[in-house]
């Protein structure tokens, strides 16, 4: 994915706040490239408040009249649209749109299109769209808020981008403790419980089966089985 | 999933804007149990303006003096942190956590837990968290909105409860242990540690956080909590 590639554009948005969020969102997932067509209100005060530090998407947006103008390098442009149309536009879920930029970006451009915070986008607008996103919400209430659509939107590409370096998988974890120093820890377990008297030394089975598989699930680190062992000991020391 | 088992809990929110689109956001997404800690702002007009129709999530919120009283019904709670741990809590990704909500849901009650716009959640207040969930970001540009981060993580819920996957349903046969079972076993716990001298009543943080995050891991049962404080009672007797 070459999020370089992927271009958010906002139609005649009506609240700075709104554009200011779509920024941070945007940035936040390592996208940049913001086009406002016919925005109906300044970008100034409120909206870099709320970009909260992604001044540099608000400084490079690009201004334009019309949708055509916003789109005319992209190979591929995506409405979002909340309202039901009487023509079905081929309809993408944002993961799938991800999966689609993806391979789009490797070599041209990717236009996600917002509609106005109250009316969507216009039949007219969507005609050049070859594809609507829809996030999956409530039906009884599924009209996101703008940048919100633009954050979970800009999520899934991020999250894609992600997948794609996830050969690496980090787990920075403490080395496990192997099978041996487990075995050696139930043992040292089963001797306190017996001398505490908890555990009756003719019938141990049913309760030492429980605890194995109590702390065989939390899959302890040498360390913690260390721990565990020094509480142990402690223990039997206690009565002396 | 049953989402009406899951709350979203925020932590001294102080922009009552961000409270009212983190309802938009959860309505939107089939959510409606919203739990305010000590809230620094009031939630009068601008959080019903935000929430932009959601009028019935910020009327049933629930508002408590601290964490602890949040998630005490809970069997597991889910912190959110984009910064850097020294200890590292056991981490998913909102996608992850969907999957583990799906099936805790079925019998218990989720938190899931976010922290204040500019200093996220305490240690301290990590602690009561079984796992972190980290939104995946622009690493340099990685602090998202906090109606923002909620939108991800409940959209990655909802989107859930959309993939029909019958196969999964995990019947797990034990209800797990609340938190404040949990707790209660700690407190004991460390009781048992300094009465045994394993642990300095001076300095027990350390240790204890240790031993927190491995019990945690394993999601004890009701019945293993049960047993586990059977022991240390075994073990307090043990002297007489």
């Amino acid at each position: 994915m070459k999020l370089e590639n992927v271009k958010i554009v906002m139609v005649e948005t009506t609240h700075p706040g709104n554009i200011g969020a779509a920024a941070r969102a945007m940035k936040n997932m390592g996208l940049s490239q913001l086009v406002l067509v016919n925005p109906k209100c300044p970008v100034g005060e409120r909206a870099y408040a709320r970009g909260s530090g992604a001044n540099n998407v608000l400084d490079d947006r690009v201004t334009v009249e019309s949708l055509p103008d916003a789109i005319k390098d992209s190979q591929i442009v995506v409405g979002t649209s909340a309202r039901l149309r009487s023509l079905a536009w081929p309809e993408l879920d944002p993961q799938s749109l991800a999966e689609k930029a993806d391979a789009v970006t490797q070599a041209g451009k990717v236009a996600i299109v917002f509609g106005r915070e109250h009316a969507g986008l216009t039949n007219d607008e969507l005609q050049h769209c070859h594809y609507t996103v829809t996030i999956p919400s409530n039906p009884e209430f599924s009209s996101l808020n703008v940048a919100s659509a633009i954050q979970v939107v800009s999520y899934e590409l991020y999250k894609r981008t992600q997948q794609e370096e996830a050969g690496d998988a980090v787990v920075d974890a403490e080395p496990l403790a192997d099978s041996a120093e487990m075995e050696g820890y139930f043992k040292h377990l089963e001797q306190v419980l017996v001398s505490t008297g908890f555990l009756d030394p003719d019938n141990p089975r049913q309760l030492m089966k429980r605890l194995r598989r109590l702390y065989q699930r939390a899959e302890p680190s040498k360390n913690e089985i260390n721990i565990l062992r020094g509480i142990l000991t402690a223990v039997q020391k206690f009565r002396k």
